[in-house]
């Protein structure tokens, strides 16, 4: 049966690869990486684990709905793949937190691809350690979100951590600062060019897509 | 400078540390293991990594408040570290995601010890992609809690991760069931004898520490 592997890559840093996700990347008989305007981070963070593998790109446009995408990739991975042949496809940060994998993954199983999929370390599991920021202590809770922020949970939990931020990052801080939070701005967390901002200002002046906020109540 | 090093080493299985994570127990000059009873499972997950290191224990009973232990474990750490000797501390899961560790590193800190911390694959993660279930699509939310789980936030979010279930099992599931949430009870995740359990019965019967519950809206 052709075999599909999700594989998290962790956030940046090659070394948060783990050793179950290099293995697999080593023993899979096709890399399926994916691409945004013929770039992959993906690919980037995992350099030196693609030396002589067979790499093959899939264009999922970071931002856009990729519905036909999906199913047009599902079918190309199953007409590279031979009847018992393995293929991993590399995912930034957990492969079911905020993932195309997830969508080409439904349409995989659709179409008798059989998947697996590897934990990764996620962003914002990474941005709280570079900073120290405890996530959940006991009796605490944490809520993971997109875009925006809803108050209504922000007053019931301890901890928060907003992806994809960019476009409303001042009304995140200030649901925030109302409802008594310390924050951080992380870009580009563990990569190379990883930044860290607290000022209210530098984060409103900030334009970056690889960024997310982290914050817990004071 | 004393250094202490946070490592988180994932759920259970080996192969889930971090590169990160086994070049610094590799480079470190002691290990820190946390014990409960005389037990550590976080030294049985990471015992192939840890053959001809200086292995030290530190006693932190689970289910335990353990306020002392953790100034004394701080004090321990740093009379045994020599001035420019770097040690790892190994924590199951995510070192800031309900760990001794968070309690220990800020003593560390108090007290001159220079910390840094290593995430890793949290259980919850690991849950999800045993049992292929997506955390977060785009514009959803996720919710993280022990023990018991807040109605409000449940009704506002489309995923949620409960630990430490074992004396509330029933009300929790009835809570999810109540809020259109499919679940289920990971046992042990990627360990040797990982269960998965989805039967209401079943799991009520069950009656293991180290197990989860995992959920989604329908």
């Amino acid at each position: 049966m052709r075999t599909l592997y999700g594989v998290g890559i962790g956030p940046g840093d090659p070394d948060l690869l783990t050793i179950k996700a290099c293995d697999l990347i080593k023993n899979s008989d096709y890399v399926f990486i994916p691409t945004s305007k013929g770039k992959s981070l993906a690919a980037e963070i995992a350099s030196k684990y693609l030396v002589d593998k067979h790499v093959v790109e899939l264009e999922f446009p970071m931002g856009d709905d990729n519905i036909d995408r999906y199913i047009e990739s599902a079918h190309k991975i199953k007409n590279i793949l031979g009847e018992d042949e393995s293929a991993v496809f590399l995912t930034l940060g957990d492969p079911l937190v905020y993932s195309t994998y997830i969508y080409l993954m439904r349409e995989a199983n659709r179409i008798g691809i059989k998947t697996y999929t590897i934990p990764g370390i996620t962003s914002f599991s990474a941005s709280a350690s570079v900073i120290g920021l405890p996530l959940t202590l006991k009796d605490e809770s944490f809520y993971l979100c997109d875009s925006d922020v809803d108050e209504v949970v922000l007053e019931r939990v301890n901890s928060v951590a907003v992806l994809k931020v960019n476009r409303n990052k001042e009304k995140i801080i200030n649901k925030l600062v109302k409802h008594n939070f310390t924050y951080a701005y992380v870009k580009r967390c563990t990569q190379e060019k990883q930044e860290i901002l607290y000022d209210r200002n530098q984060i409103l002046e900030d334009d970056e897509y690889m960024a997310l906020i982290v914050g817990r109540r004071k």
